[in-house]
């Protein structure tokens, strides 16, 4: 039996989720990640229904993928014309992906009702359109669509559809719970019944509208079914799609299939989070393997056992999947977590001193605040240089401005800001203009200290997010800004965070931040020399 | 067979949350709520652990319930003293309810170094405590904490656990799966040992660390088990508990066993809202059957047919579990999602007037530039007069200008805006300030039209969105701001949205959008004019 291959659709039924509308740019990054992490197959979109996927799928032929196929999805031919005369077709096939995903129906009622032709007819229209991109030299993986219902109305004809998809040559024959309403035992026997009629590779596409994405799914694996498709954080319309996040550990850790390999799997965490970033929702706390709250306890008595003994109170270790242990309320919990925080940026805090209750009072406090140094090392490692008193200022702010100004209703936008610092006692002023206030306190940010600084000119800001924390205090609500800069000389990327109900001021901390660890860390002595005075108050306390 | 009984944690495990804290009050409420909707058996909490769940004990016995059994939680007694010198176990006497839960262990593991004592001491805690609660006429439920684990490492001293609860005259036994990392098949074989084992009726209780909790509860009820523990929304500590608002409606709709009035069914989506609003968290969207998105549709080519053949898109009717349908729409969007998005705002265009097809294309070019109306029907319905030229402007912009100042490191800022508008060809000039410039700029627009349009006060922003669309430009990039605002007289609320590389531009766009919307509204007479109008157009097309 060969491996059983795992098919992300994030980048098309995952992006029918409400609130989700990836840029072609986001939708490459994704693409790369899941290439990273090791997924078959990734279906890019429908390059027939709009002008984003086709830009995606010319340019994601430049990407340089390790491990991942990439699919593009369409519908079988339109009742009535031949193929090749099919605008749809043309298009995927203008897509030029290796892989091509057609879904039919299965179920007799849409063929005759939804899309108005007869039973005949749409056999003919999934036999033509497998054979005709099979002729075309694609792997063709063939999604029944709505198979389930279909088969529970009329289980001939819906065999019918998936026979006529096999006899054409597909690939793989995907069984589709369209609506996901499947309960265990009913989809079983479905299941066994397809696997003694079907002899080519059969996958299993499950929706979660009652909840059984994951556990259709998982029956689908150990039932000895070939390729699960899924989405990340199980993202799709009304309920979502089978979660991969979920589905991928649990063929692996628990049903001892190799999907991906060990170092690919830890990075599942961060893999669910960064979707969720670019998806620009929150991540889920309580999502298996995953979320923020999977492996966490509660403080108190029981925490002594569950780290003497952790292995029999969680189902698996939490690295495995690149998570991490999480003990709340306690205050020496809180205490471990920062020392653990801190030995990731190579800080080493040993907990006697008294200096880790400075540090850990002080990040508490920020924390409470809103911030958040996931993503934000610099401003996180900053921090512990300040609350040591080991930090050295660069530049001192005399005073910082913006101007937006617009004149008329179509009028153009004006974008202005100024900046005064002093280094050395000597003050520099300067203006810059931009798309926003932000971008032009950035311009005038750097205008300033170019002068002292030369090694800013390398910095660039790549990438610049906003999250309201309090939603519901309208335009007086917090805001966390999130700065990623990067040192083109170097290579290096580094994140800085801002919180202040002032967007101007929240995204100036963070600016302020990246300029200072940029310098810093362009400095090597300076940083030889920070990080030995961290390790020295740890050697006295 | 007697019925399948409904278990309820939701005050006890569930209230394990992370984030959630009942108070007394809070718990009777949703008791009685529970009660209402036909829920067997209410765990109301553990007397022993803290002085909250010993007065909700107390004054739940005033509510007047109709059917829950109202249920106190316990451990077995420690090791090595009686029964009746136990201060948990008095405490749980004390609670005077008819039912009490006791869970004990089942993993030897557990036994030996969790709490110390003997495989053989343990079994005479379960069988002496369960005796106990007998003697005193309790209805005892038997909870085997860690079965599942227990029995994989040690089966002989798990399946004796459990006898010796059956054996004590334990009502029920219940297997749990404390840890949450059972799946389907391993499952489905310790469920049949246990089954052709013990007499006595059989429960579950399941956890959600591997998204299995639904379904591993489902697969229990199939194989003829007597109960299902959970909770509402599946709240519980890490992944949480086995949701009861998907179980209750796949027992009930989809496996045709009978647990509540369908009446009472009916009730399930407000129940769900009514508890995540008592914890305090927000509504899960996408949570089956209850969840704001689970009956939402939004790909072009699903709607036509949705509306025509509902049943054959939806798994069930949202009415049956109180929820309803929703159609999005996107770019993603054919015709017949925005023709259905118009009906909801009272917007009758048909299909074949070209108007549609503008209305459509400035819909779809819009969302390519990074719109989305998907919580900003107002800006919809702005956009479809708007693209009627039926629109009437209420005022005109002359000019805007914002400032933010800072001066020093540590000082004050100063957020303020000026707007100057033009209304029936006079000019106002005015200023507002906030913790912000888009704060800021919405003061001194509403100072501007109070003048003109006094109803304008009853307006209040109660959300504000930014999302940066396109990230890796860095501050340069466009922002996305949906705005939400209230009309605190007639109690309704609207969003709008702008879309700008400026984030004042985009703020701006929402801002005005929302006070046009608002005054629009807030004048009958008026929408009943332009409602009028955009009918006409469809007359003459």
């Amino acid at each position: 039996m060969s491996r059983l291959t795992v098919y992300d659709t994030t980048l098309r039924d995952g992006s029918q989720r409400e609130g989700i509308s990836f840029s072609v740019s986001d939708k490459l990054k994704i693409t790369q990640r899941l290439d990273d992490f090791g997924i078959d197959y990734i279906e890019g979109g429908w390059p027939g229904s709009n002008p984003k996927d086709i830009e995606y799928f010319r340019k994601v032929r430049q990407l340089d993928l390790k491990h991942s196929k990439i699919s593009a999805f369409s519908s079988t031919r339109r009742a009535g014309i031949r193929v090749q005369d099919d605008l749809n077709i043309q298009a995927l096939l203008a897509a030029e992906t290796n892989v091509v995903t057609i879904f039919g129906k299965s179920w007799d009622f849409h063929v005759t009702d939804a899309i108005g032709t007869t039973l005949e007819e749409n056999l003919a229209m999934i036999s033509d359109t497998v054979a005709y991109f099979k002729e075309m030299g694609r792997e063709v993986i063939y999604d029944a669509e709505h198979f389930f219902d279909g088969y529970r109305h009329n289980p001939e004809y819906a065999m019918a559809t998936i026979k006529a998809a096999e006899e054409a040559g597909a690939d793989m024959v995907v069984l589709c719970d369209t609506n996901g309403g499947m309960m265990p035992f009913a989809l079983q026997q479905i299941l066994q019944h397809v696997r003694s009629r079907i002899t080519s590779k059969l996958g299993i596409h499950a929706h979660d509208d009652a909840g059984m994405a994951v556990s259709n799914s998982i029956i689908a694996a150990e039932m000895g079914f070939d390729q699960i498709q899924g989405t990340i954080n199980g993202y799709g319309e009304r309920c979502g799609n089978a979660n991969l996040c979920t589905i991928i550990p649990n063929l692996q850790l628990k049903l001892s299939m190799l999907i991906v390999e060990p170092e690919q799997l830890e990075q599942l965490t961060c893999l669910s989070r960064y979707v969720a970033e670019l998806a620009n929702l929150s991540p889920q706390e309580q999502q298996p393997y995953v979320g923020e709250n999977a492996f966490a306890h509660k403080g108190g008595i029981h925490v002594d056992a569950v780290l003497k003994h952790a292995h029999t109170y969680e189902h698996l270790q939490p690295e495995l999947v690149g998570n991490s242990r999480r003990i709340l309320v306690s205050e020496l919990s809180g205490k471990s977590n920062v020392l653990y925080k801190a030995r990731e940026h190579n800080i080493d805090l040993s907990k006697e001193t008294p200096e880790t209750k400075a540090v850990l009072d002080r990040i508490k406090e920020m924390e409470y605040q809103g911030y958040q140094f996931e993503g934000a090392e610099a401003s996180f490692e900053l921090l512990i240089w300040k609350a040591l008193k080991v930090h050295q200022r660069l530049f001192e702010l005399v005073g910082v401005r913006t101007f937006v100004e617009k004149i008329g209703d179509n009028g153009n936008i004006l974008s202005e800001a100024t900046v005064k610092v002093r280094v050395d006692n000597r003050e520099y002023l300067t203006a810059g203009e931009g798309n926003g206030p932000v971008h032009a306190l950035d311009e005038a940010l750097r205008k300033a200290l170019l002068q002292v600084y030369p090694e800013i000119r390398h910095f660039h800001l790549v990438d610049y997010k906003v999250r309201v924390l309090d939603g519901k205090d309208g335009t007086g609500a917090k805001v966390r800004v999130l700065i990623e800069t990067r040192d083109e000389r170097k290579k290096k990327s580094w994140g800085t965070v801002g919180v202040s109900p002032n967007l101007i001021e929240a995204s100036w901390q963070a600016l302020v931040d990246s300029v200072e660890y940029g310098l810093m860390n362009a400095n090597k002595a300076k940083m030889k020399e920070l990080r030995k005075a961290v390790k020295q108050f740890r050697m006295e306390g």
